[in-house]
């Protein structure tokens, strides 16, 4: 058995992942206000306790994999990350202080990263060695698989396509650029989105607000959707030809949207495909059920390390 | 010793290079109008018979390179190559036909690949596993490096840099889409922002032409390089978000307007990279020479397969 974490701006989930990507236990914390990282590790460890109730040492657990922003693999820290109040203005040691006081080393990934290999190891994936896992929710994040392997580059933080202008001069990014993909196709940015097309917007805050206007045959609503699926096919379109992906997998809160999304960014995806590609490249839904592809990826990045220490 | 062929729509040039990357002898063919593949191929065996006297066999080459536009490093062909009277319309199975008249099958890839390539054995990225090179000349081509091999994808046709968005709804572009970067930042695209800026401008029909313009001090040139420049800085700064490459190298004719273009380009660059990039990633000029590049990527494509084969 693996234990998968995902460490979230204001929950972090826990769960105890079989090599089938079943989930035999799970647990909720509260992620703490503290600017102490070390109050967050020891509230999981008292969960894992009662999830295992023999403690680490005797339930058979072979690794943990934690998913969390900005974490590097390559350092076993989270760094920067401004959701997190014990990582919003430095990197820390999660992996050192963890393994302090667990007594267990876990293996960190970013949740987009963890993503792309929940996808390999539990979902659609399993067959590719070249694909791409896109997240959108808060943020747009990516895991890019080349040869079987995902791409962390020459420092461990390549993958920010969320980074990537979709609209020069465009709209104003907390990264300090301006027109990111990730300021139109995320959360915030398809409520911008629909606030620009509504002539007398009515009160909404999130996605789900927008979704269920569309439900009724709010035309602003649907447009909205419309227009945010399209802009993420076309720009998926650029990356198809950066990559040549067997396939791109779209996994996050937002598709819970369904067609209203889907639709138009499978149609944009396919209309911006170079010639060569055209109806090759399938844009697909994440085969890891939302509520469940955080830990499933966190915990795919525990067996990942695995199977990768038994070939050495 | 290896043979490096580079294969160009109006010329194509064949070296002999050592491990080195020493051109111990070289000629240039005129690339045939003919539609068939086979006139040119007679036409190189011809031209080696000179270079090489005793003929393939008796002078110890163990290996043939070639580099040329949408050629395929996994099937051996080239297709769809508009400036290639042979494969404009067709896919053209070049590797076989090579190995019918002459008796040795070669290695094929595309331009930018192979001037990554040369980079690696040859040129400034020799101890680096994760880097980018970017050709400006006709078009926007590039070679990307990901973990020590090269990006090919799942069809072995990533790396399409070109033919992503600059700037949407922009300039139309060969490919059928508007704004890819390769209609401003390539010979044609220069030409066309120096055509932009100038109120009265005078007739010119190459980068050279406005080379010569910016050396004796006019404005609208030094503007058409700086603009030229900042864009491909600008664009560079999303790959280096994407792919975390330890350096970027320039390559390519564009390149011999120096500072004019290279400088604007590296601030640019270096001003949206993302905050845990900026000064640590180089933009760069390749180590290669300009007139040599195509054939040492060619053969360095050459020696690549030599060892990939020797470890195997």
């Amino acid at each position: 058995m693996v234990v998968g974490i995902d460490i979230g701006g204001t929950t972090s989930k826990i769960g105890v992942v079989d090599q089938s990507g079943n989930i035999s236990a799970s647990a909720v914390v509260p992620t703490p206000e503290s600017e102490d990282p070390a109050i967050l590790i020891k509230e999981i460890s008292r969960s894992l306790i009662n999830l295992l109730p023999g403690g680490f040492d005797n339930t058979g657990i072979q690794a943990v994999g934690v998913g969390a922003p900005n974490a590097s693999f390559f350092r076993g820290t989270i760094s920067f990350a401004p959701n997190l109040n014990f990582a919003k203005n430095r990197e820390v040691d999660f992996a050192g202080i963890f393994l302090e006081i667990t007594g267990h080393k876990p293996v960190l990934t970013n949740d987009a990263n963890a993503a792309a290999i929940g996808e390999k190891i539990f979902g659609g994936a399993s067959e590719m060695d070249d694909f791409m896992v896109i997240t959108v929710g808060t943020g747009l994040g990516s895991g890019i698989y080349v040869k079987g392997a995902l791409l962390y580059g020459s420092d461990g933080l390549a993958g920010e396509v969320g980074h990537t202008v979709f609209q020069r001069d465009g709209r104003p990014c907390k990264c300090g650029k301006y027109g990111c993909i990730e300021t139109y196709v995320s959360a915030s940015g398809l409520v911008n989105t629909f606030r620009e097309l509504s002539t007398n917007p009515p009160e909404v805050e999130t996605p789900y607000d927008i979704y269920e206007i569309a439900q009724t045959g709010g035309e602003d609503a649907i447009r909205a959707f419309k227009l945010t699926g399209e802009r993420l096919g076309i720009h998926l379109a650029d990356m198809a030809a950066i990559f040549s992906p067997e396939a791109i997998f779209i996994s996050g809160g937002l598709i819970s949207a369904g067609e209203f999304l889907l639709e138009p960014a499978e149609k944009a995806f396919d209309a911006n495909l170079m010639k060569h590609h055209k109806g090759k490249i399938p844009l697909r839904i994440s085969e890891l059920k939302n509520q469940q592809t955080a830990i499933l990826g966190a915990a795919a990045l525990g067996w990942d390390s695995i199977r990768k220490h038994e070939i050495r």
